[in-house]
This record gives structure tokens, C-alpha cells and sequence, in this order.
């Protein structure tokens, strides 16, 4: 076993291959973080591990406890506790069933018993976790059942499990594998020291944590500018104008150049809506178009099959990130294009018409479809995420698939599929994996939903409403083809200004979101998580799928469309609701009414919430103006992160913290750091209750 | 290129594994009926195929003509023409989507330009169906759409291909592949020469072919006799009775001895079952509970995981084909039991709580868990076929799992999935790969699905109502709570009657079907298949997978709840429909309404149909009473099957054939062979019209 950094083991078990996860990682350790978790011992000794080399590939067995309850896997929609599941760790889009299939899996897992585990293979990796019982085991259920099932879900209670078993790891083609060892204590220091381990978590610039617009795919330049100035005018919080697929003009496959038809002046019109303060998106995939103009250059440098008359380029390659992303940077980036959507970067196999390079493909660094699959995500994230460091400014962007050790990377994933309960475990089970995840609005057939999906947005890392199929926003009509008439709700005054409450909401929280984001950074704290992390000790918590924390103190339990309350669990302690203040006991459920323009939100006792005056968009010169809630008695305190917003200066240590405190004295703020910055001023404290 | 017998050869890439389809076949080759089949050469030069080993197994490369159809693949429920398509072929219970996953996949496609190839692997091989252009091919679509979508529809229409391409097959951890090619001229040839490699089609025992009946699950001994003698009273046609689970003292793992609680005395409810000329089924599948008085024999040829605390036997050691087989023979074949039904030897990847063994597992032999998977049906098929055999008794059973090499094996698939347009499809589908399949009746939403199921199963292979979950018969009663408390339907009888008429149909067509299964037995050809396997050169019938030929002369078009009717495509030729006798010009489409008690059925002109009085079962004595139906004018014949009706002495040629003909001068009956049976006696020639 060898040691890797403070809690981080490495074991390596026959002939690892050479194209893995952490050989593809181009992000150093976050060693600082590590050194401030407290110190712990792996639950189990790494004697217990197994591990045998078959004509298959290889197989890893791991200890499991009883009662251990395991999460991750990336961003598993289907499933919570993956006790007793087997997950297929395969990329790919819209998956039907619950089989690991997923647009970001992740060969990362970790227990309630305090630790956890990568395996570090770009292969489609299958876990067992604890499904079954080893010929001859001693871990046979003493309560045999001799009852007999005449439905489905009777003989299906009668092959229910209690015993110990393992987990086993089948690993396809590789002759060997490294296994990194995470320690806890808790289920919560092991997923920061895996984000720790992945180079901290990422720190988006401020704009990023604003609202999120895509627009209609057809529009062209001159409507594109009409929306823009439409939402200034109507006052509606916007940070991010996102163009989809037809300002190529070639897509599928790309040509990333402008269709000049649609967009005859795309630099103007990016500095008019620059100086509208929105900051602009442009979607794309990596499959090149003959007419791209670096496609002929990267021909060498790309897979044996096509995608959609496209090279299908190989990142990995030094080749392909100069040719890919130097384009990138010298034609957008350098031009003021703030961030891209990198779409189709999964793969298919549940679609009706499969795409994507097949997995027998052969890439020229050696890596084969398979790998390339579950690395094009990453890979693609690092090529862009370059450029933008390389010239010292952040982003925030989208991308839809994602692999193992990418919580530094600034993107937030999102899915063609669209069940709003799936969509909230997707934001609880982001966490565990060192993910970004946005349960992004898009069509909804009803203002209800409308409604409650904007709340989960607004409640999630990336406030993304996508109108990629209407040419007026949703609140105004959210019936498709009245949308594209132009025909409005009777009370689309009312249901816009619901939105934007809600957006306005989410804009009172950017400094608290920022702050969140800054320990994800620096400690790998997720900033979405489930209320396991924070909560171990609390077994209700263990099987709770669609209530989370969002940074230290909010707890998030939103509503979907045609529910008129919910039951509620709240974890020990006290907790106060965020829209009457009325304290709750905690340790216990609630079934709760909720009106239509909340979601339910509970902030912990003895808690500092800053909430800011909420701006429409962030600029250069956003300052916030504070106001301090105080919940309970006790003295606490929180701390903001101050900095320049849109650098990477910070890693320089160019930033400042404003610690907000109360106690029985009152209240202070103790501001440390020397950078210039001066992002919060605070207004006024309020005392809850 | 080696040759393996008329038509068909071999072709080995690399170094095949050692455990394959054609490594673990019991049967040989049914050489005299591929002497028959005309001369046919490949239409591609093998040269063109390519191979390449790698570190995940290895690849191979077909050759693929535009305009190719390709179909087989097993039982795909979800798609038909497999061009364009990925199908990974991974045994698999109730896949959600088209992925390849099947009950039954078999490696195995045939292509309308006239030949079959069936990949000799245990294998997940995953096809690509020409879904892949080549990095630099010359085959680009010279329709280049510079449209946008904005919708996801308008995307996908964007993305359809036009061009030659291959099929690409990616075979896991192998490092070479026995192909095996099969000529045509027609698919239907290269179909027959499939099955004729295979041994030839099953030959069901006559019983097989008339009603079979599963109990419900709680069923006790007395209430199982009780439903006997009320089916014999109601005078519905049935042959086989089929118990569930409950029969075992313990089932989920299972024991294979009967529950004395539940049936006090198996041997008196088997005698009085076959004294009212039922045959008994049972089920089971082959998780072996300790208390099975095999398992600690069998421990050591079993796999290294259990499934539900029971062993996972290793059906390709002779061992485990001994102590199973002999328990089997010795307790239950000896005594009078017909036949089995072989549940869960698929695998689980899509329920919600994933069983069967782990892909990893290691079995005695040296097969992995991934080979057994896909082995596991046909292994477990022969281990009890075997015993049949060496009685000289034949059975017409059940099996959830199929693979390649199947044909010969005297077991019809089901599942566990329901939904009515798949189950048409899959009996379309069956017939390219040597699977035979029932559409069971089951659950039913109303009267009117359950009559509609009930013509689909009418017109399969195995008319199957499976009433595990209710303890009165479906006509009485369709909703199941009423079921279970024995509220009856207002209309009872009258839906009895409908149901009645219908399975006396079917009754009326066993000398038919008989014949069409001796044709599958000998010449290879299936007795349900699609209509593109006897037009192919009518372009139509290449996407039609909801209308399909039973036996030579009768098409059936089924019609699905909620539907008053259906658009149908007859063939060129003449048809003649079969409820009203009214004559159709094929080669064109109808849109037709069909009353709930008819199925749509037309029969082809100049062609016989041998229709008996319908008996309620078949007994040792049965001697159909035929009337020959003649359609249109022109001279023809049909020649039935006799033997007697239950053994394998055909197989040393004794059995008869009666050659029914009718020409300008008349009608003649030409009996030949030596055998004593006499099954048939021609009554009458209606001729029509």
C-alpha cells in the first residue's frame, strides 16, 4: 500500500493498463486541503481485498460490512444507496433503466462505514456491491422463507438479502488495476479527499452561478439581440445567453465557424450583448466537420471511424488540444466568448439510432472506443478549460459527460432525459463524485411545472433554463406551439414575476453560493450534497434521495408538479424555515403544504445566512450589499470569499475573506486578505426568530 | 475458408476460445435436408472481411451492400430490420429498450441479399449494423442538410445516413472467432441451412402443439385437480396443465421436491392429470437450494456464486448432466411428468434488484460468468432434452433463455415482459435465429385485449395462457382482484365461448401446424417467420414485423387491443381471406376492420389447407377428421406428418406422409410410408370459392 497524500492510499493489483483516469488527469493534488482534514484509518484491512487476473480482464473484490451503505458512481438518476445494485459504469446518454449507464459515471464509491474508493479504469467497469453470496459463504440469511409469491412483487420480497458480502469489480481487458484508498472518518472527508485528490473542486467565476438562458434554436442574430435586450427590460435576472447548434454553420458534424447568414456580424453582436452584461455560450460537439477549418490538420490525429461525416479527435493528444483548442482561443475565447456546451461527448446506445464511434474504435495514442468513451468527456473539458487558463479567465460552462477526477473542471453536466424526481437525485447523488449537475428547465407542460423546475434550478449549481426548442421564454407561454405563434398566457405578467422572484432569490445567494464553491476549491467540499454527508450518525439520512444540502447551512427538499406538499425529514438539530421562520425540531419527518411559489427551505440553527440585495447580473463592479440573518442563539459564524471574480488570481493567493460573526456581544465582520477586491459590503444584520 | 457442408462454411479468424455455440452443440448436422436446398454461392467475396485482434478481444468486419436488410439476432422484441442498428448480444431478462439484450440473442443475422453468418461466440458481442463510416471513407452521403433542428425529431431526421458500409463485430476478450457463412439463394435458405446445421428444427410432440395451461401460483393439489375436471366440464380445449413455483418445497433457490403441505401426493394428482389426458409441466429453474438431495453432489460443478443461497450448476460438465438429469428422469420424467419450464436462466440487469450470478463468476469447466450467461439456456435445454431422449419420449417444454444452435432443442421462449406489438414482433423475429416463441396470455386489462392475446397465441407456437397469478381462468374473469375473490364476469360464458371457439381454431389446425413443424424439423423452415423470408423480392414485406406466415400458406396479421382494425399488406399472388372467403389482390396494402372475434388470416390461392374437427386433446388414440379446404383453381397439394405423434422413432424413419392433391381431375390422397399410425382421415374438400 503506498501513501499517497494525508488519507490516500494506492494499491496496485497485477498489470495496470496504461491509459487510466489518473493517467489522463492533467490537475496536481490540492495537498493544503488534505493536510486540514483530521486524521482516520481505513475501517477494514487491504489484506481482505481480491483480486484475480481471467481471460475477461481482471476482477477486484472489496470488503463490505453489514449495514454499509454505499454511494456514487457518478451520476447515477435511478438509484441512491447502491447496496445490493451492480452498476455498469458505461457512458452513454439517456439511460432507461437503472444500470450504471450514465452521461457521467464515475468508478468512484463511498460508505457510511468512513471511507472511499477509486478504481482507476476508463473501462466499463462493473460493480457488484454486495449482490452476492460466494459459493460456500457463511453469510447465508438464517430466515429462509418457504412462502410461495403469486405476483411479481411478492416473489420478489422473497429474495431479499441481509448478510455480509463484498464488492466485486470486473474489470473488462485489463490484466491489472490501481485501487486509490480514500479515508474518512466520515463518508463526507473521504468525497473531499477524492476532490481533493481531483485538484480541489472547481471555483466558477461569479457570472456562472447567475441564471442561465439558452435560446431558440433558429433564432438568428437580430432576434438573438431582441431577446437580450427583452429580458433587460424586463428586468429579469440573466448572466449567461447560451446560442445552440445554428450559429454553426455546419453542425452534426461541426464546423465551429459562424453561419453568416444567420449571423452576419457575430462580433458585434457579442459585444452588444457584452454590453448588455450577458455573457455568451456557444454550443458544439467534437465531431469536426471537413469544413472546420483545422479538420484536415487533425486527421492524423483523430479515431478510425467517423460520427456523423466527423473526426472524432483524440484529446489526449498534444496535437489535438493545440489544433482543437488553440482554434478555440484565437477564434472565441480572444473574441469574448465566455463558455461553451460541449454536447454529445456521451455516447448512445438507448436512442433509437445509436451514434457515436463504436467501442472496437482505434485511436491514434492507442486508446481504443471503449476508453475513449468514458474519457472524451474530461479530455474535451481539458482541452477547453486550457485555453480559458491560459488566458487567466474562468469559466463556467456545460458539458454532458464526465468521468472520474474532474471536480476541478468548471463544467456543469445535463441530460436529454427530463424526469424532475430523477433530476433531484441527480443533484443529491452529484456530490458523492466530485460533479456538477444542473436539472435544467426545458419544456414543461404546465406553469406548475414551470415553476417547480425553476425552483430546482435555482436550488441546484447552475440555474439553467433552456429554450432551445421556443423563441419566447417559457413563463411568457409554455405550450410549445403557442409559444412559436406568439401567443401568451392570460397571466404571463403573474408568471413572470414569479420567475423572476425566484431568480432573484438565487441572485440573493451568490455570495453565500460563492463561498460554498471556495470550500468546494479548497477543502473539496461538494457544494450540493446529500444530507448522509453531513450527516452520518442519522440513519434516517442514509436513504434519503431528494432533499440535500446546498453549501453549510440550507437544506433543500423541492416540490415536484402536481404535488401540493411533501414529507420532509429533518436531520437532528433545529432548523428554521426560510420563508416563516418557524424553527423546526429536528430528528423527525414533517408532511408539509407548500404553496406553489415555494420550495421548501430549512436553515440550520445557530447559523450565519448572508443574503445579498440581488443584482440582475454580475459585472466588473458588483458589490454586494449584505444583509445577515441570524438563526438561534448560539454563536456562529461564516465566512465569505472575496476576490476578483473572474481570474485565477486567487491561486496566487490574490483574495480576501470576510468572516461574519455574532455572539452574545454581537455582531462583527473581520475582513483578512490583501487584494483589492471588494465584492461585499454588509447592510444590516436580522435576528431569527 | 473450410467447407462444412452444402452452402455453408467456415471461415477461423485468429484463435477462437476453446467455449463457444458450436464447442458446447450436442446435435450434428441435419445433412439430408441441406442436400435439397438448391446450389447458392456467397454474394461477397470473403476476402473482404476484415479481423483485427486487440487488447480488449478482437473485431471483425463484414461486408455490407446497400439496400441490405439484415435481420436475426434472436428474439429482438424491439426492431426488426437490424441495418443501421447496434445490438450488443447480452442475455438479459426484460430489457427496457433496443439494445441487443434479449432473452435470447443470438449471434447469428441473415441479410435480404441472400446469405446468413453466425458468429461462433459465448460472447457480449456487440454488432454495428452498418451504423459507422470509416475515418477517410468513401462513402459520405453527398446530401449534405445545412438545416438546423430545432426539435429533437428535426435533429435525428438530420442525422440519417445513405451509404455502404460494414457490419463491424466487437467480440470481447476473445483473440479470434470461428465465423460460419450460410448461402442462400434467399434469406430463407440461408435460414434453412442455419437450422439444418443446427439439427434441424424441433419436432413437438402433437400435444405441444394444442393448449397449454399454467395454474396459479397458490394452488393447492386439491384445488389443481378441481381446475382439471372443471376445464374437461367447460370443454375448453387443453393439453397441458403447468404448475408454478409452488410445487417445491422451497423455490427461489429451488429444492426440486414436492411440497407435501400443498400436494400431499404428487404421483395420484399426476396419474388423475393424465387421466383426464392432461400433460403436466412444471417449473423451476436451476438455482439449487441445499435441500435439493443433488446439491452437495453437485457442489464441486457448480459456479464459485450462488443465486439466491443455491448453486449455480455447470451444465456443460457430464457431471452436473448426470446427477441433475438423473434426479429429473428418475423423479419426474419416469413418473409422468411432461415437460418443464425453465425460468431465470437468463440473467438480470433491468429489474429492480439485479440477480443471477456476476459476469465474473468462474465455473468448474472454465467458463466465466459472461459465456455461461449466454450458454446457460441451451446447456440447461439439453441436460434435460437428454433425458427425454434416452426415454424415447418427446417433450414440448418451456425456456426463458436461448442462444445460438437452437433449433433442434423442443423448447418456445416467454417473458416477462408484456407489451402486445413486441410480442407480434417477436414472433416475426424468432423465426430468422431458430427460436420458437409464445406471446402468453396473461394479465389482461379487459375482454377485449384478452381475446386479442388470446388469437396471438393461437397463432405461435405454443398456445399459452399463464394464470400464475389468478386462481380462476381469465375468460370467467379478467380483472384480478374479482379474480381472486371469484366475482365472475356478467358476460362469463359468452367470453368462455369466444375463447373456446378460438383455442378449438387452433385445435382444427394441429395436422397443419404438425406438418409445418416436420418441414422445420427436416428442410429447416420455420413454422412462423416473416414475410420477407418467402418474398424477398417483394421490397414491401422487408419492414413488416407485425404480420408474419404460419406454416406454408396462411398469413396472420394480428390485431392488438384498441384497435377496430388494421392496415395490412398482402404479398403479390392471390389471398383469400380466411374468415370470409373473399378473394384479395396481393401486392398492395388494405386497411381493413376486423371484428373482435376474428384475427386476420388470409391464405394463399392454389393451396390446401387441411382443417380437422377439433378434439379438446390430444390422446394416444387421436385420429383427426380433416376437411381439406381448396383455394383458387389451379393445381396443388399439401402433405402431412404422421407418426405416432409422441416418440423419436421418426427419427428411424418411422412415420408416414399423406400427400393431399388436387388437380383438374380431382382430389387424391397419397398415403405413403410403413408406419401403423393412422392420424388422418380426409373427410371432405371444400373448395373455394
Amino acid at each position: 500500500m503506498e501513501f499517497i497524500a494525508p488519507g490516500i492510499y494506492k494499491i496496485s493489483l497485477g498489470i495496470p493498463e496504461n491509459i487510466t483516469p489518473v493517467s489522463l488527469r492533467r490537475n496536481g493534488i490540492e495537498a493544503k486541503g488534505l493536510e486540514r482534514l483530521p486524521e482516520a484509518e481505513l475501517p477494514f484491512s487491504v489484506e481482505k481485498i481480491g483480486f484475480q487476473v481471467t481471460a475477461r480482464g481482471c476482477t477486484v473484490e472489496l470488503p463490505l460490512a453489514n449495514e454499509e451503505g454505499l454511494y456514487g458512481f457518478g451520476l447515477q438518476l435511478k438509484s441512491f444507496n447502491q447496496r445490493g445494485l451492480k452498476k455498469v459504469l458505461r457512458t452513454n446518454s439517456d439511460p432507461v433503466a437503472d444500470t450504471g449507464d450514465s452521461h457521467a459515471p464515475v468508478p468512484f464509491y463511498c460508505s457510511t462505514a468512513g471511507y472511499g474508493v477509486l478504481v482507476d479504469t476508463a473501462r466499463n467497469a462493473a460493480f457488484y456491491c454486495g449482490t452476492h453470496d460466494r459459493q460456500g459463504g457463511i453469510s447465508k440469511s438464517s430466515e429462509e422463507s418457504n412462502a410461495i409469491g403469486a405476483n411479481p412483487s411478492e416473489l420478489y420480497a422473497m429474495r431479499e438479502h441481509k448478510g455480509q458480502r463484498a464488492v466485486a469489480v470486473d474489470i473488462p481487458a485489463a490484466k491489472g488495476v490501481d485501487l486509490y484508498l480514500f479515508c474518512g472518518p466520515n463518508i463526507i472527508h473521504a468525497v473531499q479527499r477524492y476532490n481533493l485528490f481531483s485538484g480541489g473542486g472547481c471555483l466558477p467565476p461569479m457570472w456562472g452561478l447567475g441564471v442561465w438562458y439558452r435560446i431558440w434554436g433558429k433564432a438568428n442574430q437580430a432576434q438573438a439581440e431582441e431577446l437580450a435586450l427583452a429580458m433587460r427590460q424586463a428586468k429579469m435576472p440573466c448572466d449567461v445567453f447560451g446560442l445552440e447548434p445554428g450559429w454553426h454553420s455546419h453542425s452534426y458534424s461541426c464546423s465551429y465557424q459562424w453561419n453568416k447568414e444567420r449571423f452576419p456580424d457575430p462580433d458585434k453582436m457579442v459585444s452588444r450583448l457584452n454590453g448588455l452584461d450577458f455573457k455568451v455560450n456557444l454550443w458544439e460537439h467534437a465531431f469536426t466537420h471537413p469544413s472546420a477549418p483545422f479538420h484536415d490538420d487533425m486527421k492524423p490525429y483523430s479515431g478510425d471511424y467517423e460520427v456523423w461525416g466527423g473526426l472524432v479527435p483524440d484529446f489526449s493528444m498534444v496535437e489535438v488540444q493545440n489544433l482543437f483548442g488553440g482554434y478555440h482561443k484565437e477564434q472565441f475565447v480572444q473574441k469574448g466568448i465566455a463558455g461553451f456546451k460541449l454536447d454529445e461527448c456521451d455516447s448512445s446506445d438507448y436512442c433509437s439510432s445509436p451514434w457515436s464511434f463504436p467501442d472496437c474504435s482505434i485511436f491514434p495514442s492507442g486508446m481504443d472506443g471503449e476508453q475513449m468513451h468514458n474519457a472524451l468527456g474530461t479530455l474535451y473539458q481539458h482541452t477547453l478549460q486550457d485555453v480559458f487558463h491560459r488566458v487567466n479567465r474562468r469559466t463556467l460552462s456545460q458539458c454532458r459527460s464526465s468521468h472520474a477526477i474532474a471536480a476541478s473542471l468548471p463544467f456543469v453536466l445535463y441530460s436529454d432525459l427530463y424526469d424532475h424526481k430523477d433530476f433531484i437525485r441527480g443533484v443529491v447523488n452529484s456530490g458523492f463524485s466530485g460533479l456538477l449537475w444542473s436539472p435544467e428547465v426545458r419544456q414543461c407542460n404546465s406553469v406548475e411545472e414551470l415553476i417547480r423546475r425553476v425552483q430546482s434550478v435555482v436550488f441546484s449549481a447552475q440555474t439553467l433554463v433552456n429554450a432551445w426548442m421556443i423563441p419566447n421564454p417559457p413563463w411568457l407561454q409554455v405550450d410549445l406551439d403557442k409559444n412559436m405563434n406568439g401567443e401568451f398566457l392570460d397571466n404571463a405578467a403573474e408568471v413572470e414575476a414569479m420567475c423572476r422572484r425566484l431568480f432573484q432569490l438565487r441572485m440573493s445567494l451568490l455570495p453565500y453560493l460563492y463561498s460554498a464553491f471556495s470550500e468546494y476549491r479548497f477543502d473539496g467540499i461538494p457544494p450540493f450534497r446529500a444530507l448522509v454527508m453531513d450527516y452520518p450518525e442519522d440513519l434516517a439520512t442514509h436513504g434519503i434521495d431528494d432533499e440535500y444540502m446546498m453549501g453549510r447551512h440550507i437544506l433543500v427538499a423541492p416540490v415536484i408538479a402536481g404535488e401540493t406538499g411533501r414529507r420532509i425529514y429533518l436531520p437532528k438539530g433545529n432548523w428554521y424555515c426560510y420563508w416563516t421562520n418557524e424553527r423546526y425540531t429536528g430528528g423527525q419527518w414533517y408532511q408539509l403544504n407548500v404553496p406553489l411559489e415555494q420550495i421548501p427551505l430549512f436553515v440550520q440553527e445557530n447559523s450565519l445566512l448572508p443574503l445579498a440585495n440581488p443584482v440582475e447580473c454580475i459585472t466588473d463592479e458588483t458589490c454586494f450589499s449584505l444583509y445577515v440573518r441570524c438563526y438561534g442563539t448560539e454563536p456562529c459564524d461564516f465566512t465569505l470569499f472575496e476576490d476578483d471574480m473572474t481570474t485565477y488570481d486567487y491561486e496566487q493567493g490574490s483574495y480576501n475573506t470576510l468572516r461574519l460573526a455574532r455572539d452574545g456581544s454581537g455582531y462583527s465582520v473581520t475582513h483578512m486578505g490583501n487584494d483589492p477586491a471588494r465584492r461585499y459590503e454588509v447592510a444590516g444584520w436580522d435576528m431569527i426568530p
